[in-house]
């Protein structure tokens, strides 16, 4: 296996276990921004990953917000970019919500 | 702590374990059949449970399902029933989506 | 329904919640901190909550952690705490692992 | 992108998905075989899977049931094979508990 297909697979490992771990997750204004910090810890304790970032849209968030202030994390809310490095193989991948697929779309840069 | 408590303690607990342990799990009509009978089956090995119905909605599904034929679990999909025992003491307890409030409204019955 | 039993209701959806939406949660030393904070503030959002207290088991997690420096969370490492106030009905309700009956038990306090 | 990369990194996702996806399932003898059909029957709604099987550890799960004859899924009784095809390109992912690693591995043949 090369370490560019090692990378790809890695970088799918990471976005699947993201979004399946948190979906569900209680959010709103007040908490918003621990649970992406706490999102991105947890993506960068694992092997090969470089960077990560986690944004919940808070657009979505607003409009998606319950009479108590707060929702649970749907698909259409998630953002996140992960850099995973095998040797000298690099690749960028995205988790992005296309609204006319109607579909977390995951997506790589190499 | 009276039984009638303890049965409605035990009530809360099942749906919200049974609300945030599938959220986001991949749905569509292939699958919705053996998704709830799964769901159903995990909520019934939980201790005091007599009685469990767990149904997600059709039409929401419809709505809601992507260009890939499927979607994940999302809050105003899922519709639950328990009914929990402790000796003599029966509660009813009820997870529904309510669009005013949108939120997953969990009730009970005594 | 009385307040009390709303109450323990109530505290019941929070740890089933809190319990089920986090087990499985990439972590280790270097995130351990900002994870529970952020689970303390998943379940600070919800209805009816006056307190919450989460801790995950320093010495269970030097145990379990992988070669790779991180593990999963799992049952026996969880600790929580949740005061619940409806009206001026107050319980508290705790998850604690169990050893002796391999069990993350919760319990009520009122 | 070459398909073989597409493919890797899809199998990536499924396996990542469907570990932090099931953590903390309810599970004993009496639901096990329907709770891996419905594993199954999510991987297999997603694209590009050819083929998938999932299987819980029944000597784990025996060791591991608390006395209320369940137990929630940990990582170690957890293993996973996904066949993702891309064009021609097809790949065999694994998931596998690594008793030595204390770690659920992940890996893939082409």
């Amino acid at each position: 296996m090369k370490r560019i297909e090692r990378a790809c697979f890695e970088a799918g490992i990471k976005l699947g276990a993201l979004f399946h771990q948190f979906m569900g997750i209680p959010v709103g204004f007040e908490n918003v921004d621990i649970v992406e910090r706490a999102m991105e810890s947890c993506v960068r304790l694992q092997p090969y990953v470089t960077d990560v970032r986690v944004r919940i849209d808070r657009d979505r968030l607003r409009e998606k917000i319950s009479k108590f202030e707060y929702t649970s994390l749907t698909p259409d809310m998630l953002y996140a970019e992960v850099e995973v490095s095998v040797g000298d193989s690099v690749v960028k991948a995205y988790l992005k919500w296309d609204e006319e697929l109607r579909y977390p779309l995951m997506k790589i840069d190499i």
